[in-house]
């Protein structure tokens, strides 16, 4: 039996697209072999490729001028990627907000390649929220600015996109197709597919076609974005396997509406829980308002000696992977797409109820 | 129906496994949902991993100072890899034995970073052949020696080790795990998983642990061994689902009897394979006699016109993936573990057939 699961990556997929896959897993098509079992570059796979390419385009209105990539390695593999592909032309500065720990780790990877300057930072109140839009300014001389959208672990997602003169860089990882997003503003968007795209072991990269040339002279052919979509996202043999499952959650998203009811999906899952968290006495947000995650909603016990009692209590209620990042402890529910508003409100009725015993 | 897969890569998986697969896909050990949808921190997925390296630890018989790596971006990544990770400390210039394709693109990888010396080559004859031990000599100060044990396009396999003095580095991507080898004799030993091991989108490398600090200083995080080994090749999150296959795959090939049974069995077709080209007038095989792969039986038909209905005859009698790769041209049986004997006396009877109507 499924049950419900708040895992923040690798993140729960939806129920048809992996009815689908364990249908066809044998025999795709009528091949007489799993898609995992045929070349990358057989026409069938082909199709599936560039099906996925043009779903994910139209979900997301992506502009002819960006090519969509496939890419292995996940969005730490673009930590690298990023510098590594646009510090090779002018500047070797880039601009960073700072929000917590993936922004930590994209700042600490580009500084081996150059300058990351923090023009804002949260910092100063534990990684709370997002710096406001009227709080800081961008240097004059970065290469790009780089963000993270939504910060996994602690919850924490912006409101608003920069408004930046150089390339604007954003690490979308955990919010990718849960909202519509204004692709032109953007330099480069990137995601590790584990939230809400598809399996582990994919990561998608859109870039705007001008910043194809700006690599390093020695940038590791593995990482160049140029490599990449000159070869169609299969310089080597692609991760098949997760190609296709993401090409099936596209197709998915279409039918349930596009990214649009993704976001009315996803307003009213989180307001569920954070009006619930607002008034508990026992439960509580440690992210300020306004900068909320919708899709990852970290969650502290008054008490944290129940916090072992609450996960034994939540998983024997068929509520899974509710435990906290490690860095941080606590509690942590992620609400992507492919996570039911049953199971939100399951989640909202087992806390009640273990408040009212406990709390 | 399943049909005989004779693709090069991403190849036929075990159908056991793939079956165990179907079974748990969306209910994985009664946890309520998918091995795709659980933390890889998690302490099931944990066990798949450390089982994983495990069975292949035994199945190859790996010493206890090497370090077994799960990575992602194919052995092309680690084309990248081996300079990045063996150039940091002495010489930057490696020895290479030159084989053709797959040899030619770790070459010209490896001298975008530092020198690489051919120190032999069957460039002369069409890279027919694998260069005999004794017909070349490392040179004296190379960082590291890199050779291709088998070309899956060429066809060509080693029937030796290179002795040399410095680390041996070899690309066994088709390979692996389809016979016994003396891992004691490398420094480090790579392959991407879509022939032996897995679906496509993981790879393995094996790396004695006095390798782990020589890397170049600027190595990008996602490329470095010594990361990948610290991290217990977690550093970020890995494909998950491909690491699960391969050790469903590992544990399959413990009950058929391990390395030592794949590789009588691929003697068994291979010999099958190539006894009949050589017995025909009509079919033959590129490759020279004492160099032919247990892998990869690239062959040709004396009339390049009928490839095509070659290809249309045989794909129709439940053969599949027969066209050679298409940078050579002609035809390609791969023969990798999970081909069943039954396989290739299938095609062997349907090529006598063809043979006996067109030849």
């Amino acid at each position: 039996m499924r049950k419900f699961n708040f895992c923040a990556g690798p993140a729960a997929l939806p129920q048809p697209v992996l009815e689908q896959a364990q249908r066809e897993l044998l025999d795709w098509r009528g091949l007489g072999c799993s898609v995992m079992e045929v070349s990358h570059r057989s026409p069938e796979f082909v199709a599936v490729a560039e099906r996925a390419e043009q779903d994910l385009r139209d979900l997301l209105r992506v502009p002819s001028n960006y090519k969509v990539l496939f890419l292995q390695g996940g969005a730490t593999g673009q930590f690298s990627a990023v510098p590594w592909n646009l510090f090779g032309v002018g500047s070797k500065k880039a601009d960073f907000i700072h929000t917590g720990h993936w922004a930590a780790k994209a700042i600490k990877e580009t500084r081996r390649y150059g300058e990351a300057q923090i023009v804002a930072s949260s910092e100063d109140r534990n990684f709370s929220y997002a710096p406001a839009a009227d709080s800081w300014k961008p240097s004059r001389d970065a290469a790009y600015l780089h963000y993270t959208s939504n910060e996994t672990i602690g919850g924490v997602e912006f409101d608003y996109v920069p408004e930046v003169d150089c390339p604007l860089v954003v690490d979308m990882s955990s919010t990718i197709l849960s909202q519509p997003i204004a692709v032109e503003k953007f330099g480069v968007i990137y995601a590790g597919a584990q939230k809400n795209i598809g399996p582990s072991g994919i990561a998608v990269a859109l870039v705007r076609e001008d910043l194809l040339d700006r690599a390093m002279d020695n940038i590791p052919r593995s990482l160049s974005w140029k490599v990449a979509a000159d070869a169609g996202s299969m310089d080597n043999t692609p991760p098949t396997f997760a190609w296709y499952l993401s090409g099936l959650v596209f197709q998915w998203l279409k039918t349930q509406g596009g990214v649009e009811a993704m976001e009315k999906q996803a307003d009213i899952k989180s307001k569920m829980l954070y009006g619930f968290l607002d008034s508990s006495s026992f439960f509580s947000s440690p992210v300020e308002k306004g900068s909320r995650s919708r899709m990852n909603v970290p969650f502290v016990l008054a008490d944290a000696d129940l916090d072992k009692k609450f996960l034994e209590e939540s998983e024997a209620a068929g509520l899974l992977s509710l435990k906290g990042h490690r860095s941080v402890g606590g509690m942590r529910a992620s609400l992507y797409n492919a996570v039911p508003l049953e199971a939100v409100e399951a989640l909202v009725v087992f806390m009640a109820d273990f408040e009212a015993r406990w709390g």
